[in-house]
């Protein structure tokens, strides 16, 4: 049985469909760009496919153009509507999925979020990446290598997340700075820095992708998340997340970033623990370990 | 082999792939509208396959939201560029013959196009609809029967066209009606009225769409052809258009909307040619026919 139609369509009918699809598929023949030829004529063929598998009705093909105008309509320099969709429908992890072969023991990627900035300040090691946003202090430590187990000094590590109530300093309208950060490995590629601990935080979910998930019956929850972007020469940049374990959100991560690999310990010291580098703590901290591994860029002529 | 992965894929790298699939669809399992469900399962089914069989790139997947967002962008009470995309993909073509499934000698549809008007003036049989629109004067005549021959008298015909210079009337800013009407079958399911022989016009091509169409090789022409809606009692609605046989456009339709079926003779007839209805025509003039087959509207409880 042909899966784009039911036992009650007639021959006839899928012929029609069939043919309409060959049609759509040729018009694009004469496109002279083979990647783009390529594109469009596969993304007629799914198209097509979703639309015969389903037996879409004029309703609902209604309703999917209300949707897109809709989310068009809300995004604007701040608000990306669209990412926002490709993100809670799996697109966007799938691409970086793609985009980052797997490669021996090289660290998983996942998705950008909408919140990096270019520029951030810089901090020693062990410096504090929070400036002063609130949370729980947390120490983390780690090494960046290659996929054959050398150590990558000098290697970037930037990384950026939210304060304690769920928000990017972008979030906030005062113009802040604060938990984000870039730093460089030692000569051991080894890396260390204080941050926050991270705490989960919605997409933003007042627009279309928002009603969707609520008519889904889906959350619109991040898993808490501390992101990564580390980069060093030869090497294929890395963006990622590491994740807090034991967080009931790794299971429905709205963006689907979650990857078991990520997903770290986040030791709570009790209140007076001695901290790693002497630093006066009042109360509780946490401390965790991410080791990075790179895969090598793949040579070019 | 799997269509949507290249021999260079890794075991390892197609598995996390179909892991994060399967996640997706997943989060849609606790979706209680079963159709809803349905068609976001299917919908993220297709959208990966095709991500995956074209090897999205970072940048590629940039390109297509930087696309919906300036077709969000020009999108307004006007202008529906999401209606113009789905129109270039054959996707609106797909759905209304999904819709409109072959039935006997029913005719088929083809697609609404956006200017069809609520409310159009009433003619009399043998009317004029053109009510001024420049063209070439057009004598169209025909049938309205159901699929078994029974002739359908008092059946809604709504006819609409551009004129010889391609624009609706709602495209002239000075609110004028002209080039649209509707009638009504005689006692055995006979029309006839003046319209003006159909011209080709270009879909509005000045946004992304159009730009992706100057980009794949591809016309925004439509072929010349005149707009009926036809509605009857216990009948299925037909939308359909008919087009005019040797227009060289009809392999190229920028919608997909030309049938075989709906190709017409268009027969022009010298200037002096007496007319049907003895009305004087200075110049040429054409005529045509048009019989029209209703389905019955399937059987509800
Ligand atoms: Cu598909
Ligand atoms: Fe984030
Ligand atoms: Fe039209």
């Amino acid at each position: 049985m042909n899966p784009e139609t039911s036992p009650e369509t007639s021959p006839e009918q899928a012929a029609r469909e069939e043919e309409l699809v060959a049609r759509v598929v040729a018009s694009f023949d004469g496109c002279e760009d083979d990647r783009l030829r390529t594109l469009m004529q596969a993304l007629t063929r799914h198209l097509h496919a979703f639309v015969r598998e389903v037996r879409l009705t004029e309703d609902e093909w209604g309703a999917a153009i209300a949707f897109l105008t809709a989310a068009g309509h809300i995004t604007d320099d701040k608000r990306q509507e669209f990412i926002l969709l490709s993100d809670v429908l799996g697109a966007s992890m799938q691409t970086i999925a793609i985009n980052n072969e797997a490669d021996g023991d090289a660290t998983e990627a996942t998705v950008w979020g909408p919140f990096f900035v270019e520029g951030s300040p810089e901090i020693e090691l062990g410096g504090d990446m929070s400036f002063g946003a609130p949370g729980q202090p947390c120490w983390v430590e780690g090494t960046v290598t290659s996929t054959d187990g050398t150590p990558l000094a000098g290697a970037l590590v930037e990384v950026w997340e939210a304060d304690e109530d769920g928000f990017y300093d972008v979030q906030y309208s005062d113009g802040r700075t604060s938990a984000r950060a870039h730093l460089h490995t030692d000569a051991d590629g080894a890396f260390r820095f204080w941050g926050i601990t991270p705490t989960p935080y919605p997409i933003p979910h007042d627009g279309p992708v928002g009603r969707l998930l609520a008519a889904t019956g889906r959350s619109p929850m991040r898993a808490s998340h501390l992101h990564f972007l580390v980069r060093a020469p030869e090497h294929r940049q890395l963006v990622t997340h590491i994740f807090v374990e034991g967080d009931e959100l790794l299971e429905s991560d709205s963006v689907f970033g979650v990857k078991d690999s990520l997903v770290k310990e986040f030791v709570e010291q009790p209140a007076g623990t001695p901290t790693p580098d002497g630093r006066a703590v009042e109360g509780t901290w946490a401390r965790t370990r991410f080791d990075v591994v790179l895969a090598r860029e793949p040579q070019t002529d």
